[in-house]
């Protein structure tokens, strides 16, 4: 009888490519090894579940254990993988009770990321948080929840909250001033989930301008709209550390000495790939630091397969590999995996780095290559531009300001990425310039594209199309 | 000296063309006749101009002449081009004050679409509009505002404006009842904008469902939603005459015999391309029965241009030519014609048929090829799948339910259509397909699209996603 397939992870890959095998292949065993408590639960949804947008954590779970047993899974919670032996295809699995070793026949790391946290000192003081996991976002709405409205049933969870953590800051004054140590995702999403809370928020970020990834126009639209809405922005701020007395965050304090009180601090300044079990085997990294794969997720060694935030993929722009860690691809990689080794090999499909994110009211969007810098490392000789037009016909109630940049490589004239920013339908419109990145086209096919106009929805040249004119006239030049 | 650059009707694409060739080559002579007072306006708007989201006709004009005439334009508005002599290279001319001939260098044919009226005997009844023209629209303003409440200047659109007719209605009691002849754009924007008056909306259409060129999914969602606002749907129901006394609408009568009484009736029932100035010329005409044009926008006739609703495109996922008459295509066909004219060749570029439109909260959108007859008389082997899917994760608020249909060719598993339907950024997703189909994806490349996640703006798999797993599922049977 072959040995079970075995997934090291429980969360958007790990499953998804445990649910694909077992509906294509119900034969075939399935073990989950998962280390923690948490199983298949949306992490993307967590800022909005501080906020008090989502009432319960419950209703971030895609899964519930009985679920995944119901298809035949067997999910072992609690149970860490803490290495691997690719020579006798097994795993040494430290569970709650013993310690044991798992024969495997096809193995599939897929072990997620983790909060960094090495930069900063003093994360791990009692009111700092790095809202990766369920557990640490209920804590923080723990903690803005005042202690006679807090009641830990109303955050569901079961029994996999840590209803002891939660407890702890449940009985706690909710803060006043709020310092969130980086501009990312995490940042400006949870600036938009405390300013719920009445919270004084203060924003850190190191660089010159919030969402670095999505690039200069739409930061600066971040940047001013994040102070219309009252926050605190300190830009080309770097916080060394979350200060602290008797264990309890009371601030953070910048490189250059200033300092700034605070109850509770936000760290959100990166994460990085879990690839600790595979330090020791034949597995291989690739340059940014995540597991390498091939184009059906399998790593270098043999019926050993990696997905999710620890791999990387492969860029549809570059053609390189590239470490981009975000949640479609990690659940479309896991399913791939999981029809392959269910005997339909299914590639795991390119990325784009395709991203959206919500600042309060502006709707971001990014995809591609629009750093100029990178472009020209992926052997692009890049030309961008940056415009804005309305998101609706100019009389149309609703039309809002939309901002496009489009970059292109000047010897091919092909698209390589773009952004936008606005407060209409902004973020659904990146997916034309992804699906236009993904066909190849060039910046001339992009300007002729037979997209959609009505008064409400868009003005007769989509802002896309316009961005395309603009882009396309700099490349006659 | 180069005779002028004639351009023969002053909207969309002719304008368009003007405006370009003035900006590129601004020594080069350019006349714009336009039959009409008005010129340069938002067909498109108008029924938010009837509803009253739009305050005044001025809205919608995106040029005045004054800003014409700035450009260097020759505009002569209420100048008719009657005939065309392409062997003398004249065209008749009949103004207010007298009729001349007009020579040209090029001539660019932009005469656009008449609403079809035939089909209805009694469309001429007062009280019977097309909504097609400033003036109608106004003149249906004016009979839904109560006389008391009514003041010409409200409207806009100076001296372009046909005070005489518009007073006259402004004059009448508003109608309690109003019948709606044809479901398609014009209908269902119209019954949104008539119920925001307070009428009681009834609305016919011939075939099974409304907007039939959306399909059968978009078809039974917007069918729904209508009754849903209160609109009295009467499907599957041939409409033959408006019923007039004294010259005026007091209601409409269906093939079948069965009447209803109402005082306002509207007319929209397709349109027909203004082709009769070029019938007795070596122009040729397509199948669809409009201009037939080569890749510039030429016609069979050397220097003779045509662009916009009087005029054929080629389509992008048949590679036969196609009319379908809507603003972007038109816009997009002049400026490439007035581009070629400055001397640099410029393709008018491929149309996918992408249209949208919004019925009440219902947004509807469709590119390529949907109808199963159609994709086989084009020589496809069509597979469909409709599904619905969330606009947004689960879990967060204003999630809407999206359906989706995409229809691939068997053989070659390339997406040849879709379309969309759903309350939230429903309009805008259609861009993706249309971007798809430009780019000629497959199904199975559209399924590993990596487009945008974040959960207020779409689910981990966007309903486009889901569509195409569901598919590809079919295609691999």
């Amino acid at each position: 009888m072959t040995d079970p397939v075995v997934i090291v992870g429980g969360d958007a890959a790990g499953l998804s490519a445990a649910s694909k095998l077992s509906r294509e292949d119900p034969d075939r065993e399935v073990i989950v090894f998962e280390r923690g408590r948490w199983v298949s639960y949306a992490h993307c949804g967590e800022p909005y579940f501080v906020k008090g947008e989502v009432d319960e954590l419950d209703d971030l779970l895609s899964l519930s254990p009985a679920e995944i047993d119901e298809r035949g899974i067997d999910l072992r919670r609690e149970h860490e993988v803490v290495a691997i032996d690719t020579d006798a295809r097994t795993v040494s699995v430290a569970g709650p009770e013993d310690s044991f070793e798992q024969p495997y026949g096809d193995l599939v790391v897929a072990t997620g990321a983790t909060a960094r946290t090495d930069p900063i000192a003093g994360s791990e003081l009692t009111g700092a948080f790095t809202i990766h996991g369920l557990d640490s976002a209920a804590a923080v709405r723990a903690m803005l929840t005042p202690p006679d409205e807090f009641d830990v049933d109303d955050l569901g969870g079961g029994d996999s909250l840590d209803h002891e953590l939660v407890a702890r800051y449940g009985a706690m004054a909710p803060p006043e001033t709020a310092a969130i140590v980086g501009g990312g995702y995490v940042g400006v999403e949870m600036a938009e989930a405390l300013d719920a809370w009445d919270v004084d928020v203060h924003l850190f970020q190191r660089s010159a301008l919030p969402v670095p990834m999505f690039g200069e126009a739409v930061g600066e639209t971040v940047a001013d709209h994040l102070r219309e809405r009252g926050v605190d922005l300190h830009l080309g701020a770097e916080v060394d550390r979350v200060l602290g007395e008797d264990g309890r965050v009371t601030g953070v304090r910048c490189e250059d000495g200033s300092t700034l009180d605070a109850e509770l601090a936000v760290v959100g300044v990166g994460v990085t790939p879990n690839v600790e079990i595979v330090e020791n085997t034949p597995v291989e990294l690739g340059e940014g630091g995540a597991i390498a794969v091939d184009e059906y997720g399998e790593t270098a060694v043999e019926d050993v397969y990696a997905a999710g935030d620890c791999a990387e993929d492969h860029h549809v722009v570059t053609g390189e590999t590239a470490w981009v860690p975000l949640g479609l691809t990690a659940n479309r990689a896991g399913r791939a995996i999981g029809r392959t080794l269910a005997g339909t090999p299914t590639e795991t499909g390119g990325i784009a780095g395709t991203a959206v994110v919500k600042a309060f009211e502006q709707e971001c969007g990014r995809t591609g290559i629009i750093d100029a810098d990178e472009a020209r490392d992926a052997g692009f000789d890049p030309v961008s531009r940056t415009i804005t037009a309305g998101s609706r016909s100019g009389y149309y109630p609703g039309n809002e300001e939309t901002t496009v940049t489009l970059v292109a490589d000047r010897a091919s004239g092909r698209l390589i990425g773009g952004s936008i920013v606005g407060k209409d339908r902004a973020a659904v419109r990146i997916d034309t310039v992804a699906t236009a990145l993904e066909g190849g086209l060039t910046v001339d096919e992009v300007e002729r594209l037979d997209l959609a106009y009505a008064p409400p929805f868009s003005p007769v040249w989509d802002p896309v199309l316009v961005a395309a004119k603009v882009l396309n006239g700099a490349l006659e030049e």
